[in-house]
């Protein structure tokens, strides 16, 4: 998202307006017709009623859009669905399947109850999170924010759209974070420990970094001269330590407190491949995942900004294709084959790589970002191996690694403001982070960005930890019994298997 | 859908709106640019070719929500395949794809030659079924509809979209009835039986009590004043009733007629489990449905309106949520385990059940009645099989029972008109139901549901037993021979198998 | 596409709507509240702000359908992955899988570093190639056409959204090209090879061939009169030559040089029939293609005019109807059972084939255009296997056959200019092609039709050729041995296998 903080500047208009809300409102669906009734001589159209429809179809344009990326978005369900299941062993899909199915219901009663207000919610200026709005219970200053009331929800106060379509949007983000922990804790984790972790992760520790960031926390505001304004901050456009590096990180610490699967490491030392039980389900889901960034990051312009929209879907689709090809000639020189679960991992890690800086990087950046991304991957796999850190999915590499290098990436690659990213897109002043160090900007950005990254990372951690530690109390221990590992979560946890008709290897 | 009657109210004004269509047409894509001419100081724009624009820019708006919704509700096709053919056994794998596959190549036939001009077009004020514009020859008052005339099909005349738009969005609705069907009777239907059926159904049956509702017809004017002013109608905003439990009563016919799959209840009277061979396919077809959903409900709006589009998308989403959660809970208590097939009923359960209800509704209120209809379809499945009604997916109980479920909600949880729903939005005097019984009204509405859901039912329950009655003359029955169903109909009606290279149980 | 040449036609304004690109660059989301904020009474909009505000809105509105067009399209990736994997066998599916997946990241350099500049960039009126805006470094004359200056890029001039929005929506199309060979030479062929064609089908000829005829080249003026200016043109609205039979040519050249796969065709002069190995992919790939259809024909209006995309979606639509129900019943009758991947592939078939047309038939028309390219699939498979030319998915019967079929049913069935097209929808003069056959315009539309058919195939094939030869060079011939083809591609060329946990016919 364009941080709000930057919109906010240069707006002196003492114009409120919360006039317009009720207004709104009522006009409905008549109000081009009306305001335009043209054949009518007795009743011609007057400027106020003009402005209405140009207001009314301002904020029904950016609404669709806005509603269609959260349906793509939320779509993305799907793929993580099959990516993960796709790359886990058959007796364990259907506890895949159904993580991944029930998380984002849970991830809507989490966030609606609590986690947007933490987020987003006015707080009287505190920086740390946010206290307002509850259960949606809160007043929007939709549809237009330029007067200088900020709503009850002024981190979200630069977007006219409805609070409602707001909300849609930030809850499949959400969401989002929840889906990419189970990937790394599959195949030994107890259900109901995912379940109240996805819980707790959504509800609190996402909604408090991201306030940070997003909601006009203390990353939205690093450094300020001596009037207060805010003169630099840390940058993330679409969320690769937002969203991905958040849950890249709960994911770490759950793969590492669960240990690894039984088998995967032998006693010599070495890391027993265990294959996945199906490369079609998982190249599927890869695919829906593309398709699904075509709305996480071109969708958090939040507005129908054809001309960033189409900017960002390039670089975002630069950053997957350079990934996935760089993944694929690393792979096959490295590993001596294509190989396809690489090649998937390499265009997710494209995806993640410049989710933080599409929106503000040129053509050529993104392909450099997403090659970087998808040699890093490669790499970051063998490295958690070396560690003992069993991810079966290789989420951790993918939404972790790539998720920090995009968000130092925006203060290398970072064009600056007033300055045109390419289609003759020119930054607006105070829109977006400065120009980063391979473009003439130095290392300030590069440095906000380091401290972005670290302190949201060292908070996930640390809450992680403690969620992890505490659920095992409540469901003794969150992993599941050797026996179970061995028979398959299917059958321990759900008593049902995924596959009927097919004869399994080593029946006969 | 808003029902039209409500939007015809108040409109006194003697604009005929048809005026414009000719230029609209005409206008094309240069219109904003023409219109606006700026750099041309010796061409102002006029008035006349603002309005112009404005209203080229609505109808444009409109029509893309309208499409796009469309197409995700096309999408639902897909779902519905995977869902009845994942519940299904590998060996009737085949057939199932073929049924879902060109369901909606025969839907898509039947509505454009009758089915539409049945359920909409004009017919001088009869109530019970439409007589115009079969094969889409008729004519529109789009773009507009403030005049008195109302075009050939009066009942989509509140709406300001091209009429081909208005057909494709009604037409993936009418398809989705034929789809529900499907998948009660999988496992041992005739593969001609069920495509004469599927035709006559949304050729005819679909349409005529489609009409009692969103057509103008009885159902939309249950009572009324001295004046012969409607006071009391039923409503279903998007068609618990008139799509879900329509496709349910004519399943549940079907799965009846048909008889039990050999082998299901033993005869001592046990249900014995037939579980499905592919449960990656069903929980893929859940979210491809779940998304399906949000073109299915916020696309009724069948208008741009952002405010009560991200208000209805939010209470689908948490009618689908709640649902989910509720038959983990229900499945996890009753069961022992939470049972994934009951997880994906529960989420379609919750979305069935909102429907009616979606854009009449506060957020809390989608969360109980979702909950609700989670609940409803664990017990249903039971309740069918005491019953010995055997339906391979739960089609009935999700889409039957949650449908008329969903369809009483509005007479327990609508607002009522002129009340803030949520979001700021404020229901338009005339637009919707009146308050339901939670929520002040009594029991005026819950009477007309009532009535509606009886009326709608008792009307396809004896249409389907005639239809199938005839179709079983012309198919020498609808049931295949024992034989062919123990072999599978993917061998007896197709000659070929889903699956080739996967060793079968039973085999060796 | 609309032709952009009809479009020019009557444009004599002086007007420079190149002055506007700063203007629109600048204003941002702010616009429209700025250009209408009217509780400030000191700062009434003027009928320039007013302007700016309908050119933002139309820009934005048009740029949206663009953009989501080509989601739908980009996700057609997922559909050919799809059917193509199900189509054959388990031993190979990691093989298909790969290709469709890294083809579009491929088409993605591709296309950006050269493709695009050849298809569309400006290259001083020659008709052959383009030769502007390689990796997009050029000048659009976005967001308005109506001067004399048509920007770098002029084959695309004729619609006002941003440039990088009509490179996304052109490089899905690029990448479908590429996709469609995928399929024909599955099963044996070698990797690299399959990258390397894909890369200069993409980067060269697919453009070459597109040049012609979109972007502005010698087949858009095929006649003229004496003042020069053009009389009659080839047309293909959506790319049933430009896209489909492109893609076809290729495909058929690569099958015939590689040969029929091992044991496809027996001695005595009979074809085997070589079994999928997932009916289930193959068949929610043809519904996921039909859902990107609705992006892929509606979308190629470029611009949010809603009636024109209501028109297109239903005869697209009705194509895959009538192809899907023509090829079950010439399968019923023929083959003896409602065949299921005939089902697919005449779905297909009626959806290539009415690409050409999409826009300028009627409803009627679509379903005859789509049902006779659902009977020629089922006859184009045998036609192709009695030549020994072995299409393990019939992508070919399907792409190229069916395209060809599609490109001349323009000269058949188009209604021409000035005529309502269904819906109310007029052509305008000049845009699109002239009447056909069967609607009184004589066989002069026919003749352009074959000839851009021919002319067109006639280079993708001499192209193809030589590729193909000059890459078995490079990679020592394109098929791979014997015994790999056995083992099957999978573990040949990938070292790993699709699936895990499910026993292989065989095995026991």
């Amino acid at each position: 998202m364009l941080v709000y903080k930057s919109r906010q500047k240069g707006k002196n208009s003492t114009v409120n307006w919360l006039a317009c809300i009720p207004l709104a409102a009522l006009i409905g669906v008549f109000w081009v017709y009306a305001a335009t009734a043209q054949t009518n001589p007795h009743n011609p159209p007057t400027t106020e009623s003009i402005q209405q429809s140009l207001v009314a179809l301002k904020v029904g344009l950016d609404t669709l859009w806005v509603v269609i990326a959260s349906f793509l978005v939320f779509f993305m369900n799907a793929g993580f669905a099959l990516v993960e299941s796709g790359f886990c062993r058959r007796k364990n899909a259907v506890n895949i399947l159904t993580k991944n199915l029930i998380v984002f219901a849970i991830a809507t009663i989490a966030y609606w109850a609590v986690g947007f207000g933490f987020m987003y919610g006015d707080n009287g200026g505190n920086t740390f999170i946010g206290m307002k709005g509850f259960f949606l219970q809160a007043v929007d200053n939709s549809p237009a924010t330029l007067g200088e009331y900020k709503g009850d929800f002024p981190g979200l106060s630069w977007t006219g759209i409805p609070l409602e379509a707001k909300f849609l949007f930030q809850l499949v983000f959400a969401a989002t974070a929840a889906t990419i922990v189970s990937g790394a804790v599959a195949e030994r984790i107890k259900f109901l420990a995912f379940l109240l972790f996805s819980f707790v992760l959504v509800a609190l520790s996402y909604p408090i970094t991201g306030h940070w960031v997003w909601g006009g926390g203390w990353l939205a505001n690093l450094a300020k001269d001596a009037q207060g304004a805010t003169t630099g901050a840390f940058f993330d456009f679409a969320g690769s330590t937002v969203v991905h590096s958040v849950g890249g990180w709960a994911a770490l610490i759950g793969a590492a407190l669960l240990g690894a699967r039984s088998g995967r490491y032998t006693e010599d030392g070495k890391t027993r491949a265990i294959p996945g039980h199906s490369m079609s389900l998982a190249t599927l889901g890869c695919l829906i995942l593309w398709l699904g960034w075509f709305g996480f990051n071109p969708g958090s312009t939040m507005a129908a900004d054809g001309r960033l929209i189409a900017h960002i879907a390039l670089t975002t689709n630069m950053g997957a294709s350079a990934g996935g090809i760089a993944a694929t000639i690393v792979a096959w020189l490295y590993l001596g084959k294509p190989d396809l679960s690489m090649i998937v991992n390499g265009i997710l890690a494209g995806l993640v790589s410049v989710t933080a800086s599409c929106a503000w990087i040129t053509l050529p950046s993104a392909l450099i970002i997403g090659a970087i991304g998808g040699v890093i991957v490669v790499f970051a796999v063998g490295f958690f191996d070396n560690l003992r850190i069993d991810d079966p999915v290789g989420a951790t590499s993918v939404h972790l690694c790539c998720g920090i290098w995009g968000t130092l990436a925006v203060g290398l690659f970072a064009v600056g403001q007033k300055t045109d990213i390419g289609g003759g897109y020119i930054l607006q002043a105070g829109a977006g982070p400065k120009a980063g160090l391979f473009f003439g900007g130095g290392f300030e950005q590069l440095l906000y960005q380091t401290i972005g990254a670290i302190s949201v990372g060292g908070f996930t951690v640390a809450f992680s930890f403690i969620a992890w530690y505490v659920i095992s109390l409540i469901t003794s221990g969150i992993r599941v019994e050797g026996e179970e590992e061995f028979k398959g979560l299917d059958i321990s946890e759900h008593g049902m298997e995924a596959y009927s008709g097919f004869l399994k290897e080593g029946e006969s």
